[in-house]
């Protein structure tokens, strides 16, 4: 077993030792299944995203996540107030802006928020690509028509700019802080048509920025444990309906062997 | 086969024979489970929540589940417009207050509805706690951390204040009017580890409400199905996404002798 | 293989080679599962319903469905205001009545947005007997409590009147132009106990409209192709829970021999 291995081993030993309590203002496609992923990896989740309570909510929360997937201004609202919030108390968070550059909307959020300064910023390369202004070109819809390593010198660029890590998922997920640059090369091509998957992405690395002190490392660990899970899914998958069922039942069962897998470069 | 499981029986055939129409203001991450949990066992739900239209839907309905799992203000006044006019039409109806006690306006929430007076409410032990004011501790987000006995006292106290039936969730179930108690044996440790599972009980209370005009016989009886068919589906389940599937199938295929597993004390 | 499994298939063919971006405005319950049989047919689905962004969105969508599912007032501006949109855009959308008839607010906007100018409207037979106000009979939450055939004279009518092509799924899904009447014999009853299939169809219906030019032809390949992934999941799911998973795999793994079971009379 590798050195990238045992660590992500011994990550995922502390999400299940500690049940980091994850906050999330995500989507409601991806709600279920998020909260399910947490569930199944070990962490307690919780999807707060009331502006009357989502600054209560982050005081007792070990870490939250802002996912634009669905936006309406009263979430935008309660998605500011909190993020902001959770910087004051400290608390590491995750901002995934889904769909940036497909709508005026999108990109106007996702540069608030990330202007709040998230942590760990984890996007497509589409997306990536949008919220770095490195091309006017407009995204198509929620998902990447271009490969992530076309991102990487903008999510450098990206992690300088805002301070923070910058994960660009894709065939091989990049991870930086724009300076150091990991890339995660566990996952499966049938994974992007599962619904959601990249939104699961972002909520797992809130749970292991909870546990992890190094949001570089916290961020690509999460890519390996998906990835993985996504990996010993796959091979029982006939399609993504069982795809996603059989990912939650691996991030169950995951152990020491099947994180041999893990492929961090 | 005992009397409880004929009786379990026989409710499960009045529920698949009359199909209640059961309406559903409920949170985002269990709508989906919450409705197929319905579809399977045979009754009919509707998920409706606008204030437009609550009330005109509660007068067609047979039941409803007032969940705050995902709280906004709209909704909120759509709860109270509901639950009111739910007991102006004496329908039977379910209080799930999720989370009550992790922040200001859960608490607020839950306290002004349990007061507009819920035929049955369900929660788990901390949120149970919570409710009563027995103790000022924060709840842990969703999740209990607190063993069900430890909400029975107040769980039967809350239950003579209220005048309703009150179910404490967890290892054991513990169902109460206020004089009588019962414990339902049901269940599977695996079940927290799927999401909303606490949202799909208190769906399954709001069908058999419909259908068994006692109240605590209802909520129990609803309580021992969903925990039988957490049994069933942890026999073959590796993992909690089996495990949401074939509960699934296994409420779907629910038969007298499957109900010999029912225990109720 | 007949001709209309040879035009079927044809029409699946060009979905995936085109990967239609597909516009939602949908409900929460449904949400999840169309944005997965989106995906695992080939499409690139979209849920997108802020008023503030709707209308920028459809420029880049492919297609738009409407489904009232979950109504509230914000959303039910944005679905006029995109659905206008759409249509001054020549771009294709279905509408969805989900409902309507159960309550005053669901009739008029259902009514509202059918005179907008849907290119396709489906529906159950309940649903489509309350938008043809032949009957004034209050329909039954959402799920049908009429044989489809009931309805093939009124959605004859309504797709005169709206110069629309109507499909009233059911047994046997009916679709006209008001003229032209095509029945599609696929399908399994173990379908209508999964929630928001027929919200699915709906989707589906807005992918073949991206692609196929004709919309009594669009509307009819999908019913097929959804009958043909319901009735090959059916063979082997014990139960629901089951049927939605294996349904995803079959829409992912659909072939031209899969399609030798199309009955369109």
């Amino acid at each position: 077993m590798g050195n990238d291995a045992r660590a992500v081993w011994d990550s995922v030993r502390k999400v299940r030792a500690t049940s980091p309590l994850v906050q999330n203002i995500t989507n409601y496609v991806a709600m279920n299944n998020t909260a399910n992923a947490l569930l199944a990896l070990g962490a307690a989740p919780a999807m707060v995203h009331a502006a009357e309570e989502v600054e209560d909510f982050v005081a007792i929360a070990s870490s939250l996540v802002v996912n634009i997937g669905t936006l309406s201004s009263p979430w935008i609202t309660a998605m500011r107030l909190c993020a902001t919030r959770a910087n004051d108390l400290a608390k590491p968070w995750v901002l995934d802006p889904v769909g940036v550059g497909a709508t005026p909307l999108r990109t106007r959020v996702s540069d608030q928020l990330a202007q709040i300064g998230p942590t760990v910023i984890r996007a497509n390369a589409s997306e990536m690509l949008a919220l770095s202004a490195v091309t006017s070109k407009i995204t198509r819809g929620v998902d990447s028509t271009e490969p992530s390593q076309a991102a990487i010198e903008p999510a450098r660029q990206l992690a300088q700019t805002y301070k923070c890590v910058v994960v660009v998922s894709g065939a091989v997920d990049y991870v930086t802080d724009g300076e150091r640059l990991l890339g995660v090369r566990n996952g499966h091509p049938m994974m992007p048509r599962v619904t959601g998957l990249g939104c699961t992405a972002s909520a797992l690395v809130g749970a292991f920025l909870a546990v992890v002190p190094d949001p570089l490392v916290a961020a690509a660990h999460a890519m390996a444990v998906l990835g993985v899970a996504g990996e010993i899914a796959a091979e029982k998958a006939p399609g993504p309906g069982s795809l996603q069922m059989l990912l939650l039942d691996a991030l169950y069962q995951l152990d020491e062997a099947a994180l041999g897998r893990v492929s961090i470069v």
